[in-house]
C-alpha cells in the first residue's frame, strides 16, 4: 500500500518550532516503511511573520492550507506587551481565523493522567476524559463592538451566538465519542444565568440523548464543573460544552493531568470538508523559546490525534504508547526538547 | 454606645435555613453586651415560596428589603429538575435580581487556605487572596434572546454589556483593597478573544493603576488563571474580573481552599445607596437539606464580612478568629450543623 498525505505544518512562534520539530520526528518514525508518505509544506505564520511583513493570514495562505489533508500547528503569539503587536491580534487573525474558516466545529481535547505524570492534586484517582469543545460559535464569533471608546461613557458589548445547527453537530459528535468510550456525557454550561444560550444547549442535548439510550447524561454549571475537576476528575468521561467554557475547562484539565506540556488537541471538521488541525493546548511561551526547555509531548500526542484522524490508527496507537511510556520513565532529570523527542521516536521504532 | 442595625434575613431553600440559624447564633454571640442590637426581619423567599405562592420577589418584598441596613442570605434554589420550577428561574428572578436592584457592584470573595482546612492540592503553599468580581454587568445582564425557539433553525444570543462606569467603579474598589493588602492586583479576562469587553477592562485597569504606583499589576487570561489557581495559588493577592469569570474562578478558588463549605461572599454596594448582602458561595444543596449535614462555616465567615461592612471590625475579627480556630481543631469527626455553630459561638464568647 502506498499513500501520500499532504500535511501543512505551521511551526509558529516561540517554542512552536522546537516542539513541531520533535512532532515531525515522531511522525516520521511512526510511518517509516509503512508506504505512507507525508508531503509537508511549511508555512511561516504567526507573530514573526507579522513583524516582518505586516501579514497575519493572507487569502493565498488560506487557499494553500485548504489544499492539504491535515494541519500540524505549534503555537502562535508574540511576546506579551510587545507594542509592535498591539494591533495585530494573532489569536483572532490567525488561530481563530483558521478554526472558523476551516469549520473546525469539534475542538477535541483529551485529558488523561498518565502514570508518572506530575500533577497538583493530592489524590487525583484515575482521570481519563475528553472535552468536546464547540469551535465555531458562542462568545468566540467576534460579534462585539464598542461606542465612545476610550471615554468614561464607553459601552463595550460581546455577543455569544449559538445556533441549533452548530450545537447539534457538535453534540452529535460528543455522543458518538461517548458511545465509543465509557458512555457518559456531561453537558457543561451556565443555564441558570445564560438562559437563552443555555436553553438551546440543554434542548439539543436532551433531544440527541433520546437516540443514545445507552449513554448516561448529566449536566453541570461551569462553576461547579471546575470544582469537580479538582475534587473528583474521575467522574468525567465526555464533556460537551461551548467554545468559551471549553477553553477554560481544558486549561484547568490540562493542569490537573500533568500540565499543559502534555495536553493535546485537535481542531476537527468531522465532515472532512476542510483539513483538520492538530496543536498542543499550550501557547508559544516566548520566555523559554529557543532554549530547548519546552516539553514536546503535547505536540507529539497531538500528532497521534492527527494520525488517528487520518485513519492511521495503528500508527496513532504506537505514538501514544511511546509517549505514555516516556512519561512513565521520567525521573525528574531535565531533558532538552529534542532529547524528549528522540526518546519517544526511539520507543516508536522499538 | 447603643446602635440598632436593621438586618434582613433570607434563609432561603435547602440547607439555607440550617446554616443561617448558626450564622445568627454567632452574630448574637459576637454582639452580645456590645450595645449593638440587630433588629431582624425574616423573609420567606426562594423556591419554597415560589411553590406556595407563585411569587419570586415582589415589589413589596424588594421595598421592604431595601429599608434594611444589610442582608444575610442562606441559599436559594429548588431541587434540580423539579418540573414545577421549570419556568421559575429563582437564580435570575431572586438572587440576581437582588444583586442588580441593590446595585451590588462589588462581589467580594475572599479565598484563604486556613491551617487545618482540607484541600485537593498536594502542595498548596500559603493561599490568601480576594476575588473582586463585578456584580452588575457583563454576561449576567440578561440581555439575551432567541428566534425560532425549539426548531432546527433556532439562534440564541447572549450579550455581555460592559460600561466604563461599571468597570471603573469596581476596579477602583479592587485597587483600594490591594492597597490595604499585599499591593498586588491581577486582572483576569480574555482580551485576546473578547476584544471589545477585554479592551475596556484593560484600559480602565491601566488608567486607575496610574493612581496607585505602589500596586503591582498583572494580567492573566481566564484559562491561564485557572491553571495558576491549582499550581500556584499563592501568586494571587487581589483578582479583579468580570461577573462570569468571577463566578467560575471563585468556585474553583473555594474548592482549592477547603471546599465551598468554607467560602464566604459579600455582595456589596460600597456607596451604601442600598443594603449589601452577605451569603455563602455554596448553593442550597437540597440533597442534604434538613439533615444537619451542612457546614455553616461559610455562612459564619459571611457574617464576619457583614460585621466588617457595618464598621464593627472588632466583632468581625472575633468571628473570623473563632471560625479559623474551629477549622484548626477539626479532627475529621463528623459534627452536625448546629454543633459547628455552637462551637464557633462558644469560641466567639471565650
Ligand atoms: C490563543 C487562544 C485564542 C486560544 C483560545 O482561546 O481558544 C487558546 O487559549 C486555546 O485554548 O487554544
Ligand atoms: C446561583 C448563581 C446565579 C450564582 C452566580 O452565578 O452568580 C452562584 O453561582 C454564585 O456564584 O453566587
Amino acid at each position: 500500500m502506498s499513500r501520500v498525505v499532504k500535511l501543512a505544518v505551521i511551526p509558529g512562534d516561540g517554542i512552536g518550532p522546537e516542539v513541531i520539530a520533535e512532532a515531525e520526528k515522531v511522525l516520521d518514525a511512526a510511518t517509516a516503511g509503512s508506504g505512507i508518505r507525508f508531503e509537508k509544506t511549511h508555512f511561516s505564520l504567526g507573530a514573526g511573520r507579522f513583524l516582518e511583513t505586516g501579514e497575519t493570514l493572507t487569502d493565498a495562505d488560506l487557499a494553500s492550507i485548504k489544499s492539504h489533508d491535515a494541519i500540524m500547528l505549534g503555537a502562535v503569539g508574540g511576546i506579551p506587551g510587545d507594542v509592535r503587536l498591539k494591533d495585530a491580534n494573532i489569536e483572532r487573525g490567525l488561530l481563530l481565523k483558521l478554526r472558523f474558516e476551516l469549520d473546525h466545529y469539534v475542538n477535541l481535547r483529551p485529558s488523561k493522567l498518565y502514570p508518572g505524570a506530575p500533577g497538583p492534586l493530592a489524590n487525583p484517582g484515575e482521570v481519563d476524559f475528553v472535552v468536546v469543545r464547540e469551535g465555531t460559535e458562542g462568545p468566540y464569533v467576534g460579534n462585539g463592538g464598542a461606542i465612545r471608546r476610550g471615554t468614561a461613557q464607553e459601552v463595550a458589548n460581546e455577543t455569544s451566538v449559538n445556533t441549533a445547527f452548530g450545537v447539534e453537530r457538535v453534540v452529535r459528535a460528543a455522543f458518538a465519542l461517548a458511545e465509543r468510550r465509557r458512555k457518559k456525557l456531561t453537558l457543561v454550561h451556565k443555564t441558570n444565568v445564560l438562559v437563552y444560550a443555555g436553553a438551546i444547549w440543554k434542548r439539543v442535548v436532551d433531544e440527541v440523548a433520546e437516540e443514545h439510550p445507552g449513554v448516561a447524561v448529566d449536566y453541570l454549571h461551569v462553576d461547579a464543573a471546575t470544582i469537580f475537576l479538582v475534587t473528583n476528575p474521575g467522574r468525567f468521561d465526555v464533556i460537551v460544552t461551548d467554545n468559551l467554557f471549553g477553553d477554560i475547562l481544558t486549561d484547568l484539565a490540562g493542569a490537573v493531568t500533568g500540565g499543559i506540556g502534555l495536553a493535546a488537541s485537535g481542531n476537527i471538521n468531522p465532515d472532512r470538508a476542510f483539513p483538520s488541525m492538530f496543536e498542543p493546548v499550550h501557547g508559544s511561551a516566548p520566555d523559554i523559546a529557543g532554549q530547548q526547555k519546552a516539553d514536546p509531548t503535547a505536540a507529539i500526542f497531538s500528532t497521534a490525534l492527527l494520525l488517528d484522524h487520518l485513519g492511521l490508527t495503528a500508527e496513532a496507537a504506537r505514538v501514544t504508547r511511546a509517549a505514555e511510556e516516556d512519561i512513565a520513565h521520567r525521573d525528574g532529570e531535565p531533558r532538552t526538547t529534542s532529547q524528549i523527542g528522540d526518546a519517544i521516536a526511539a520507543r516508536v521504532q522499538a
